[in-house]
């Protein structure tokens, strides 16, 4: 069974557990915050030297990192990920435009206004700039999501996972999706699907 | 023929000349730059609405973008993208690594650098805070390439192109890596390969 190392409200945590989810796997979690310092322990440090969740860990002790890695990882071989080439290209695409341009402003964002532990780095020029650079990012998705029911091919996968798990609690951080009516329709799209599990979920 | 739109010495452009370069595949370049502003112009923005580059096209119109994406696009099927799920697991890790906590530091701090136009956004602080986290980045890339030949299992991949593009030039941001000895030797690894070319071939 894979061990999930994790914080369970961090969105890049959130999505493993859901694509563990959709593909019916089972798993078990283990604590670990970089809010508490566990991350930096040496006994997290040999399992992902970043300090990083989510980490896992597979039943031979070998451990994966990065999010979006771990939903790759997880997709390959399923309908997770399109079998079209171009498609799964795009997928890629997406998953890295999360990773470089929407978690960094949106997931920060959020982190800022949040954790009292972080609030001391939100001056009002930071949280600024974060707000234009994650309402640049919402725009990119409410663009595809305006003639395109998902991210990447024609149907659910990793991309939406991944995109979804900071994007529906965007408004946490301070961003009104209200400009954004596809993007709200798409977030709608998602929870209702089979097989998806809310972020307080145990 | 795939089309590059790039600019010639962004290392993420970089990126993918060397896995064409490796791979055999023809290519045309065509300019296009943050630096004077035509990745905002309305022609570009249809190929790629986040407005970066690298982006390709293919013969059909079609575009990608995200130079990592592009870079497991162009990998699947070949040698450049392990065989073994594990290893290939490992190559999306790093991947992610050099988007998320390698080309934020060491990239940009070359750019504050190098380019007039950013000069004004190098405060003190905002250099100390990238050197910091650059040299936690290599100090990560250190510990692996101290026991293994290769970032993800045991042979050249994509993981090595997309690491060794803004590692390489390290130094122009002001990085030393005399404290990283297996990076040096690595680096030298990958640029001894057949198939390599340097940043400013055309």
């Amino acid at each position: 069974m894979i061990t999930l190392y994790q914080q369970h409200d961090s969105g890049n945590c959130y999505k493993v557990r859901l694509a563990l989810s959709h593909l019916g796997l089972p798993f078990r979690t283990v604590a670990v915050s970089s809010l508490d310092g566990s991350t930096r322990r040496p006994e997290f440090l040999v399992k992902n030297p970043i300090g990083k969740v989510p980490t896992i860990a597979f039943e031979d002790g070998r451990c994966l990192a990065e999010s979006n890695a771990i939903l790759l990882y997880l997709a390959e071989g399923t309908l997770l990920l399109p079998a079209d080439r171009y498609d799964r290209g795009k997928t890629y695409e997406w998953l890295f435009f999360e990773q470089y341009s929407h978690e960094p402003a949106i997931a920060v964002r959020r982190a800022l206004s949040v954790y009292p532990q972080r609030r001391a780095e939100a001056t009002p020029a930071r949280m600024a700039q974060l707000l234009e650079a994650g309402n640049r990012a919402l725009g990119v998705m409410e663009q595809r999501l305006a003639g395109a029911a998902w991210l990447a091919g024609d149907a659910f996968s990793v991309a939406d996972i991944s995109l979804y798990a900071y994007t529906h609690g965007a408004a946490d951080g301070g961003f009104d999706l209200a400009a954004c009516p596809a993007v709200q329709t798409w977030l709608a799209r998602v929870a209702a699907l089979p097989g998806h599990v809310p972020i307080d979920a145990v």
